[in-house]
């Protein structure tokens, strides 16, 4: 009996193997459960393969290092992706490590073991037309906290996002943009940020809050590769009004222009394109 | 069957009700898990009676309204318990509720169903002198970061307390204090904090950051019957440590008095002893 049969769930979605058994539950004494006290990544499976897989796995092993929890091996998520891609080669994967089991109390128990659980559930269907004509976003009022020792991982403690996506429920509105206390933009609730300014790609600097994602990552080191220069820095409300483009990537939406801003609209969306074809290459073996 | 029975656990510690169900997983697609979505409560079983029940209920239900989670009725928790009581009656309870199982993303359902978790551990067997003759603790490294619509909160994003508690193994310190970015005291990594200064009941300031306990309450509430003030209020790592005594308190340890903080000691632990009886006769009904 192979997994996707186990959970009874080879037709519907979704499909979950918990340390690489099928299951649709986790320990309740989880430390993911009890204090999101572990990491995961979202990725795109298509056509039976997982997205810039290797990117994800590095990340995956460096957020992990950061909260010192052992990443599983890379063998047994691969196991775990192909079990899934054999019934489900189109789907968003979710790959959760946490601490695992231990213990009441925040101490870290000398045996403590991680997790991992690997979902897959539907990609997600947005309109059509997003990707080319740009979408429209909003400012969330909700101010990502300041904590430099959790900036950049992407860990189970997500409240903030929540929150911020609580906030609006028009469908017609793709994203909502976070700044921190300082007025500075972040992140979007659920992806990176890049504005084209004079010409050249800036992306926010998330050393005290956000979290710094896989597709970042390649756009940062596809512009270098393209002989542009992606300057990080602090970003403010100003330069994000005036910026020639603004930029959404994730690893589920690939990149989005953005078309509106509270008032401000944008039609103009080369550099969206050309990023769009810089993903595509590295989707690509021999690139 | 009962609970106990059901999980073959009447002996042992945990025992855990999902929904009132024994159980021990939940579902892997709970937003607790995916998010730490969900807010919880720990508090002392002893002799079958849950402690300050009525006040840890309440702070359940404002701390799940502060995220728009709905609580469970109070009948059903009342009835958790009592299963648990009828075989561990010492013992520490956790009751986690989360916004239930929901989705990939970060969008609340419109048909979200809030979870109850109750799990029994067995208390914490704390060196017996600590409450006489007070504890060591130290200065956390970890900042906390300021978010004001978390504040105060108990919810599950707790990778600070599981990081600031992994900064010390020396079973011979008793807790860990976490200052604030602006270097003002918050907490400690499970307790509130009061310092005595001048004869007066000082405790810090959680409106932006911290988790405001039930147990802080009950010392503040019972401060002002006897006549005796306690100021809500910015304290400063040198107010700190020229206090005339530091107390810490929570619904498991009751009150500790601090003995020794970095290079600083103190012995004399009237106003602990004060507030160890004001909280005792909190479990009189009498009182």
């Amino acid at each position: 009996m192979d997994a996707a049969e186990a959970t009874g769930e080879s037709d519907g979605m979704p499909m979950i193997l918990v340390d690489g058994l099928p299951a649709n539950a986790v320990p309740a004494d989880d430390r993911g459960f009890s204090y999101g006290d572990g990491v995961f990544r979202t990725l795109a499976m298509r056509r039976g393969r997982a997205q810039w897989w290797p990117r994800h796995y590095a990340k995956l092993t460096a957020d992990c290092g950061a909260l010192r929890i052992k990443p599983p091996a890379e063998s047994d998520l691969s196991r775990d992706i192909q079990a899934i891609a054999a019934h489900l080669p189109d789907c968003a994967l979710r790959i959760t490590v946490t601490r695992g089991s231990g213990g009441r109390g925040y101490a870290i128990p000398d045996d403590s073991q991680s997790r991992r659980v690997v979902s897959a559930n539907p990609l997600p269907d947005y309109p059509a037309h997003w990707p080319e004509q740009g979408v429209s976003v909003r400012l969330c009022e909700l101010r990502l906290a300041a904590q430099p020792r959790l900036a950049g991982i992407k860990h189970l403690n997500r409240l903030e996002n929540v929150l911020a996506r609580a906030e609006w429920n028009d469908p017609a509105i793709a994203e909502g943009l976070l700044l921190d206390e300082a007025g500075n933009v972040i992140e979007g609730t659920r992806c990176n940020v890049f504005i084209v300014e004079d010409g050249a790609l800036v992306t926010p600097d998330l050393t005290r809050c956000g979290v710094s994602g896989v597709t970042r990552d390649l756009v940062i080191a596809a512009a270098g590769r393209n002989g542009l220069h992606c300057r990080v820095e602090a970003i403010n409300r100003r330069r994000l009004e005036t910026a020639t483009e603004i930029l959404l990537v994730n690893s589920l939406i690939g990149v989005w222009p953005v078309a509106a801003l509270e008032q401000r609209r944008w039609s103009d969306f080369k550099a969206a394109a050309l990023v769009r074809k810089w993903l595509n290459a590295f989707d690509h073996p021999l690139h």
